[in-house]
């Protein structure tokens, strides 16, 4: 297969445009002042479905054929790709099935019924969702369209740097949440092109720093589930499309502690105005809090995601 | 003294650009599902200190003379115009005495410190807040710019409204949140220039109707010191000069319940991803809890601010 590159992006891009929005590029003075760089917060919590996924879903679905329209899309997800595919589908009139964790958040399985999905529960801590995925794609014929490693879903999320950098011009950090790596490969084609001095680090939950190891070692490590406040990122090891991209185009993996995450949740809504999910909050944590040096440097951030029910995230920034 | 007009608007919008941000102009597609209308959010959540009030104020200042500037500036608020005036004087290089309520909310007070304002305390339910204003200006010689009965001040804020219309063309409805009245007279100077055709409505809480009694009766209406969740609202009569405007420009006042705004900052939290003070959510809770007949309209909403402690915040959305 051709190694993915900055045009498949490109492609996404026109492919999904009118569909996902344009989300805001914001800027806090405070936040500037307390790190001593310019951050630039590329604001994917106001995407449609609350977060980037649906970036990747509407590529993913623009380009099945007759025949997999009509047969439908499967998928399994701990949330954000749940509602993404589900809505992407709705809107492209394709019937969806999605393999959701029994302890997703509320408000995730709620918006994803609502968008018309079928929703099947399993236990993220006892079964293999994507055994479950393959079983069922084989039993209805439905084409499996899985939340991060995936060529086109890569290419998606890819498309929320790209816009990025269209508004910034160069930067000198990326900082990228990572969970099972499909935003970070897609933010690494674009930034490589269109930035190509800019740093782009990946960050994750301390709790599952399987990305920093696999980078390390060459090859995809394995963990077990982590626990973490950070939903979006429980996922045991990266992608193999996604590692392939991450290896060759991203600088280097840092972690967050949660407490780091509730921190700049906090941040977030104080002084932004803005609900971020914990997940949403690992790049903007790294700067905030330290876990990169950015002072004097232009760093762009993208915030992924803001859906989290409300209950958890009142208990959350009154920690 | 000549009447306000939309060229003072205008006149102020020269004034304060580039010192107060341009704010964004949202729409949700949930919300125009829920209510059958195109609503537009004109955001001033997003504005410099967290609110409206900082356009006003930044016309204020940019108005005063060498003396003026010199002897320095005095104001009493509830909380937002006092971070707006701080931070307009600091930015103008002149000294601020702030008169606060000593139940403001800890954030505002905080802020207001933060920006390098004196921050004097009174008890709002036995003081008269205008009084010491008159007194403490007397003895020291500064300004008194009052929260909205001001002209400067009403043409600073009809600058949002002014925006929003350049923004979405003509509308049908533009739906303002009502304290004193600064926010609604000028956003009525704006509306009859650039959208003759436009209904501008006030909106003020249920607990205190003194704006909706005094329109109908035709003369400023005192009340009791409302009990109500919307602290920037929480005031006894229309400004003089508010009013004037008001009862030429403006079409009519509704109330909506504390109810009302605690479901409409969750709506706003939960689908919008944006964190609204109850004051703030004023003119968005008449549409979408139907106190304004609103289907088929495309219809403009004020949401004014952002600024309510976390802890408060989260109390309110988990009821």
């Amino acid at each position: 297969m051709t190694p993915l590159q900055f045009s498949d992006v490109e492609d996404a891009a026109a492919r999904i445009a009118g569909i996902a929005h344009r989300t805001p590029v914001l800027t806090s003075r405070t936040a500037n002042e307390r790190t001593g760089a310019q951050l630039f917060f590329k604001c994917e919590n106001y995407q449609r479905t609350g977060a980037f996924k649906f970036r990747g879903a509407c590529n993913a679905l623009a380009r099945f054929s007759d025949a997999q329209r009509a047969a439908g899309v499967l998928t399994y997800s701990s949330g954000n790709h749940a509602q993404a595919i589900a809505l992407a589908a709705r809107l492209a009139g394709i019937k969806a099935a999605i393999i959701m964790p029994h302890d997703a958040p509320a408000l995730k399985v709620d918006a994803t019924r609502g968008y018309g999905a079928e929703v099947i529960v399993y236990d993220r801590y006892t079964e293999n969702r994507e055994e479950i995925g393959r079983r069922l794609a084989h039993e209805r014929g439905m084409t499996l369209v899985p939340p991060y490693d995936h060529r086109d879903v890569i290419c998606g999320q890819g498309t929320a740097a790209m816009e990025l950098f269209e508004e910034t011009g160069p930067l000198d950090v990326l900082l990228v949440c990572l969970g099972g790596g499909g935003l970070l490969a897609g933010s690494a084609l674009a930034a490589r092109a269109m930035s190509p001095a800019c740093r782009v680090i990946g960050v994750e939950p301390e709790a599952g720093n399987d990305g920093q190891q696999s980078l390390r070692s060459g090859a995809v490590v394995t963990i077990a589930v982590p626990t973490t406040i950070a939903d979006g990122a429980m996922v045991t090891h990266l992608g193999a499309h996604n590692f392939d991209v991450i290896r060759r185009d991203v600088d280097t993996i840092v972690t967050v502690s949660d407490a780091q995450l509730v921190e700049t949740m906090k941040f977030c809504a104080e002084r932004m105005k803005m609900v971020v999910e914990p997940t949403g909050c690992l790049g903007a944590a790294a700067a905030m809090c330290g876990a990169v040096p950015v002072a004097g440097l232009r760093v762009g951030i993208i915030v992924s995601g803001g859906n989290v029910d409300l209950a958890r995230f009142a208990s959350l920034v009154t920690q």
